[in-house]
């Protein structure tokens, strides 16, 4: 493998379009490939649309409709898409992608393979299964005893999560009435607490009975769901977890969510102590999940924290299914790897980054323990959801899941003759593992030619989210030093709501003196009304998203910032919930300091320009 | 809107890549569009990849690795992926793809969007809600009233309809617990057979009231799944139902599948059997499932039947939702809507074709009436399932669900606060209302300008539709010509299963005079596997498909083809399976008559070539 450190201005096109040229040849390339493959399959036959079609008048006609549709559709696009390419763009976890991404999109779809099946994209479902080996390494399963694919998008990988750990939590019970033998003088409560791996062994002894034991699961028996307990989930997770305990029947009263710290991790004491309560009224857990780089703050829970926890109470013979949820997060823990994807240890690192020019500012002291204790215990978990379609910047959609341990499969496997090859490749019929049936091979491509381009360590993703985090550090620092705006002899100050574990900074506008928190929310929404789609974006200076933290999801840990912002603890009971500003920090070219300079700039200048006109408009924010 | 018939020689790229020049010419104007549009934004802005960049060292060595793992890929791609845009594929529901949508999406992902919330993917969105108004129209539902959009693929799409019939089966007896004065006076019973349309009328009276009978609601309490009551089917469903079933928890005890017949739909009469029954038992019905082209068979089930039990059950109070399953034929719809999108009678049908030249063969005689009152009677289910990427012709990935009544949406709706808006365009957070998160814009563009293109009914995707329905007719009459070949001496019969309604072709070779079911079909999986991804792709001279219809899946409906095979019942009953080949014909040229002759002499080749193979590697089968 290539062990040097990839050029990040050689991998996008770029703001300007700067590789334009580069793109051009090798989207040419591919095209072309493509179109002689189809001639020369069976040369000797002869062409279908002949020559004179050309000129007949439906031929015209047709060829005419065709292309005003994509001129309208570009137009669409042009007027009314993010400009995602330009660090003007400060808003979702977006960016312009990667150009071997979108290559070998474009190249793949030509071919159109369909990853369900084998048998309908024998080279993309390999690819596929070189990328799942990725995500194993990636995450630090070991890829022979592991599994991964691409999954449709981030839900659906946890959506996917949540129904091992439902069907796994059932099957000691059926196991139970099929063959007792393996779970002699268990009592229930026992079998509800059997470790995964324990009953995946079980399997194995017997696979002629597992038709039988699905039978007599949760798979056939809805009735048994009031048994199997709670899922656990941080109060700072995605809503997608909300879907996905409805869709499995698992009912919204069985989802448990912990408190996060003001640091925005789940408070792992409240975690053990809602356990211990859990247990000690007999109530099983059937699964945990953390979250790495949660969606509004990119905050990395202490996986370690509870991958140590999941020991101690697996000692005392307590088992749940943990996954990790690291649909934002994911890709970052190639940050901690280095170029033969072994974990750095702690105090190399800094060495590590430096060697390999990480970060431009040498200064920058990332990650603080924690969050890398965070990214390195992943490999505890049984599960994880990572997502290629975002930090990992390959176009939609393509999503990642991969488990610990590949037998899990077997807890959701279904079969159709049509695809059923016993002397075929394995998995030969990737549908009966997964949630969805059709899938683009070219999301297989794009991920694959991607990893290839950009190993999954320090050598690679780990420059492109150094990059990123650097940029989304800049910005942090940026926002703690300006303090404030002058407007018109109004002051309007700016707070960071947390110091950065990521890409993903918040901040608030309020002006000086000003004790409302209603007043607060209202100013912010409205600059955020300004800088973000609700006005042209071709012709916006800047772009932002914007959050709501809310008493009944965040509980007090907003209360540091609105302190901050010279508000009390009554102004926050009385009014509960807090509007930010939101930017993740995507962008790969924001660690170059002149570049940041010229953005930071016209970033001062956009608040500058919107809060003039807000304050113009409702002229009320200034009283 | 262009009344002109679409010309089909002018939207795909061709088998001899005909197309080629009109593919590129659109693809690079797609693509400088794109590159001026973002030099244009803000053309103040400087560069931000400088010119000596490419000059570097590291910017060579990262564009060379891209550049090689893309080779590897073209390499790959062109080594084993099928040759779809070949009348030589005659395998899996797979074909090439539309040239207008293939532009469409490669133009659109260079933008990227996520249609998951309005404001990652502005236009995109709004494209994609267009797109189910199309839906709508093509399944006769209003489009005011209704609602659709893509999914990921038909699998979620068949998952997003037992999400609703679960859901809504359970909310009567949340009302009772919440709002009891809208059910007073109804039993249990009562409730569990309310009509959607009643309960979506309630919460338009209490909206206030919404979330908290969702608290009521299984959503919430996983123990009231017991009390909903069976999913019905055909046996002749996708296999993907046992897996929606399971994951939404409902439980494979509570699937109930009915026979199909001989030419297999589902058996009405049986149907009505088994649901009296289950009423007499008053076991609930959640909901029926009809197929409208079946995965195997390409049968249309009888929608219209089914439609008018649906009608007789409820004017005796027994509701239930009813979904169809289109995924593989809901676009033959457009067969039968004249160029207004309005239904055209039956006796109108073949005058209409003549006049648009739908048929090149005067005398095909497409549909019969009960697959054209199926069709028709699509307007009475509550959801479909249609699949753009199968019988659309879009490349993957891209499902369609639409709704008849889009206040449905409520049943499953959620919320986050940082995508969700009041005063923005609706549906400001689609991740809301369906089944997955990040969604490609991409899809959306490639089936809005596919249709565009071709528009839904007789003068658009009717003529595409057509050509393959007679490509399969074409095949099927010439598999009942052909009767025989003769390899050395000895002769091997061929055989279709049934009467063609779509365009999927099944058939099997039989050496004349065995009457052992076993030895055929080891000699027809001996076939398949010389005429299929078992062997180089880009080497052989035909690709097929095959499937198994075991017993248990099919009862004794392929009891008629086993007999024209000269087995007896007896022999059937021994075995009970049997191995097909299987050839859906989607391309699109084989309606004409030269290509298919051409086309029909490289069948009988590759057919005759790979069975005098079969019979030297395996002479045991001439004995």
């Amino acid at each position: 493998m290539n062990k040097n450190d990839v050029n990040l201005d050689a991998v996008f096109i770029g703001p300007k379009s700067e590789n334009k040229d580069v793109f051009k040849e090798n989207l040419l390339k591919m095209f072309d490939d493509h179109m002689e493959w189809r001639k020369n399959f069976h040369p000797e036959d002869d062409t279908v649309i002949k020559l004179d079609e050309f000129d007949k008048e439906s031929y015209k006609q047709t060829n005419l409709r065709m292309r005003e549709a994509l001129t309208q559709l570009s137009s669409k696009l042009r007027t009314t898409m993010m400009p995602w390419h330009s660090a003007r763009y400060l808003g979702h976890m977006c960016s312009e992608t990667l150009m071997p991404a979108l290559l070998a999109q474009f190249a793949t779809t030509l071919y159109n393979g369909n990853d369900v099946t084998y048998e309908v994209g024998p080279g993309t479902a390999e690819l596929e299964e070189e990328v799942g080996q990725d995500f194993c390494r990636l995450m630090g399963f070991d890829p022979e005893i592991g599994w991964g694919h691409i999954a449709s998008d981030d839900t659906t990988a946890n959506l996917e999560a949540v129904w091992y750990m439902r069907n796994m939590k059932s099957f000691p019970l059926a196991i139970k009435e099929v063959c007792p033998e393996f779970v002699e003088g268990k009592s229930e409560w026992e079998l509800l607490n059997m470790s995964e791996k324990e009953v995946l062994d079980i399997f194995d002894k017997v696979p002629e009975k597992l038709d039988e034991i699905k039978a007599h699961s949760v798979t056939h028996k809805c009735e048994m769901l009031p048994k199997l307990g709670k899922v656990i989930v941080p109060q700072t997770k995605h809503y997608s977890w909300l879907k996905a305990i409805d869709i499995f029947g698992i009912g919204l009263e069985n989802l448990v969510e912990i408190p996060v710290d003001d640091t925005f991790r789940m408070d792992v004491d409240k975690l053990k102590e809602t356990m211990d309560d859990l247990i000690a009224k007999k109530i099983p857990i059937m699964g945990v999940v953390s979250v790495v780089g949660t969606t509004e703050e990119g905050a990395v829970d202490r996986v370690d924290k509870v991958a140590e926890l999941k020991k101690q109470y697996a000692e005392q013979g307590i088992n749940f299914h943990y996954h990790i949820d690291s649909a934002y997060g994911g890709y970052g823990r190639a940050m901690i790897l280095d170029e033969y994807d072994q974990v750095i240890p702690f105090e190399k690192l800094q060495e590590k980054y430096l060697q390999h020019g990480i970060f431009k500012n040498p200064n920058l002291n990332w990650p603080c323990r924690e969050v890398y204790e965070g990214f390195k215990a992943m490999c505890e978990a049984d599960t994880v959801t990572c997502g290629p379609h975002k930090m990992g910047y390959v176009p939609y959609q393509a999503g990642g899941f991969a488990m610990k341990d590949k037998r899990l499969r077997n807890a959701i496997s279904y079969f159709a003759s049509y695809v059923f090859q016993k002397d075929a490749k394995v998995p030969d019929l990737l549908g009966a593992f997964i949630l969805e049936g059709s899938k683009a091979g070219s999301a297989a491509s794009a991920v694959w030619v991607a990893h290839k381009t950009l190993p999954l360590n320090i050598t690679g993703y780990g420059r492109l989210i150094g990059a990123s985090i650097e940029g989304g550090q800049n910005l942090y620092s940026k926002i703690v030093a300006t303090k404030q705006y002058e407007i018109d002899g109004t002051v309007v100050e700016i707070h960071p709501l947390v110091k950065l574990e990521f890409n993903m900074v918040e901040y608030v506008l309020n002006i000086k003196g000003n004790t409302n928190l209603v007043k607060m929310n209202a100013l912010n929404y409205a600059v955020y009304k300004k800088l973000s789609y609700f006005t042209e974006p071709y012709a916006n200076d800047l772009i932002l998203s914007h959050t709501l933290f809310d008493y009944s999801d965040y509980g007090n840990s907003p209360l540091d910032l609105i302190e901050r912002c010279g508000m009390s603890k009554d102004e926050w009971d009385k009014v509960h919930t807090v509007t930010l500003l939101r930017s993740c920090v995507c962008n790969p070219f924001l660690n170059k300091p002149d570049v940041f300079k010229y953005y930071a700039e016209q970033f001062d200048k956009a608040i500058v320009k919107r809060l003039k006109e807000v304050f113009i408009e409702q002229p009320e924010f200034k009283n």
